[in-house]
């Protein structure tokens, strides 16, 4: 079959790679594929991964141990879990000591013409929801983890750093809890896409300082860090959206003097994602920057990876 | 009157400092300062303050604004805030924006004759509670802020790395709450104190990664917060209740991966703290290593910088 193959931190595309055989998973036919920052760190090497990248997915069951899933669409959650270690028998899966994770670490991803996946982690997409909607179900889930960590109330000031492909799903979930949100974002066409949802904008020279409730840093950046200390008041919460490629340098006592509470967030609940589409209280259409064929994923990276690009999206 | 005098990082005993005049607040005899890890950080220039430090005390009122108070044993909250500030008005008294804070910020403190405070400040001592208990009060209820934070259950597996001063008293609080404590000491005293209340100890070569639920770090070392990280589970506590010297490098991304929630940890409630010494349920008085007068408050803190060394006293 088709597909992007990543190894040694280049990656080609092959039309020769064997079709997947797990008969004790599903046979997925790749529909779409959506690029996120992590797929752009592994090919700069920040992750050490040799296979076929890709894991943000809407495609086709073709294969199953259970007939009834045959012709379903899907997306798959992306952590293949033991359910026999500590962490899976106390309830954190997601955690699970032997994971492996679709693209990522251990198991071939989905920039190719099929995947495989355990049914467990599949879930079918709602009729009314397109596939270029359900390609975003796992950052939406990923965004939505937030409010699975904290509790965010009408009257909180919540500060958004980062509008980029996540950022722009957090903003969005974060607007539904009603809080006193405003976003920084750096491209104009990020700024766009937030107005279109009444989101407000704030520049960081506007941010009084000591003054929000909740910080989500979302550009995995030390500026970004640095700001969000800056702009959270007394017994605030910071919530990390993103990884910090290297070690990071901070002054962890002015987080002890001012009882900061630090979280950090990755991977969320499908079903709560797959009802915010079916219901359009989401909308991340808009967010698709450009589509490129599987033949032509190298372009789809480096164009992932130009400034202000939101969502690629390669199709097969 | 007497008092030690903090300038340019240099302590001196001085006998010609004017006893404070503050009409709106009581006006008290100092009986015992303890010194901390604070007033001994401060000696070294790590806070700025020029003045009279100590800010752990036991003392007698001798004149205030409210008849009653004169002559009561007291112990007092060492932040005198304003009640107009947002953080005040907020519920965070702690976190006041124009607090001064005794023997610490903008407040001369205790290591001297007399000091004063606003009354609603001072909590008067239970009479079964001596001067050499009631002198914990101050640490005891900053160790008490984490329960405050957190919810520490009977099946948590609960590592306090540190069995100093203030690391005694977390720990003494901690094994209240019947959870699976273990602590990290270095020094035999400090083991002998915790083994004398029954709580366990562990050695570092004895902490199996990703095992605990929380991690209290009470050294404020670099060393002691990657062992914290290291024996976190994935979504565990760490515990900040040290300030760090300097900045601090860190792996963040892997705070965020396994999804590890930092609280910062400082001054707590007296009320439940003088309760705890009344029903004796904490003892802190195994932990007075020496006692000083104030005249030898020079060598008061040069003991107290010697390692393994648990609280020093002096007494006016």
């Amino acid at each position: 079959m088709k597909a992007l193959w990543l190894e040694n931190n280049a990656l080609s595309f092959k039309s020769d790679i064997p079709r997947p055989n797990q008969p004790n998973e599903a046979l997925i036919r790749i529909v779409h594929t959506g690029l996120c920052g992590t797929d752009l760190e592994m090919v700069k090497g920040y992750y050490p991964f040799t296979g076929i990248p890709g894991h943000e997915f809407v495609g086709e069951v073709v294969e199953a141990p259970e007939q009834e899933w045959i012709g379903k669409r899907v997306v798959g959650e992306i952590n293949v879990v033991c359910h026999q270690c500590e962490q899976c028998r106390s309830g954190r899966p997601t955690h699970c000591e032997n994971r492996s994770v679709l693209g990522i670490k251990n198991r071939h991803g989905t920039l190719a013409e099929f995947t495989t996946l355990p049914l467990e982690n599949l879930h079918p997409i709602p009729e009314t929801v397109s596939n270029e909607a359900a390609v975003f179900t796992e950052p939406l889930a990923a965004a939505l983890e937030i409010t699975q960590q904290v509790q965010i109330r009408a009257a909180d000031r919540v500060l958004l750093i980062g509008a980029g492909r996540l950022g722009q799903l957090i903003a969005q979930t974060l607007a539904l809890t009603g809080c006193r949100l405003a976003v920084i974002a750096r491209h104009d066409h990020q700024k766009e896409l937030l107005s279109k949802h009444k989101i407000r904008l704030i520049s960081e020279k506007d941010i009084q300082p000591w003054s929000w409730d909740f910080v989500v840093e979302a550009t995995g950046s030390t500026s970004g860090l640095e700001l969000a200390r800056k702009a959270l008041r007394p017994r605030g919460i910071l919530v990390l959206k993103s990884t910090y490629a290297g070690d990071t340098t901070l002054n962890l006592s002015s987080f002890v003097v001012d009882e900061i509470t630090v979280i950090g967030s990755r991977c969320g609940p499908f079903g709560p994602a797959l009802q915010l589409l079916e219901t359009r209280k989401v909308d991340p259409t808009g967010l698709i920057s450009a589509e490129f064929r599987l033949e032509d994923g190298l372009a789809a990276f480096k164009k992932a990876a130009e400034r202000g690009i939101c969502k690629v999206l390669v199709s097969v």
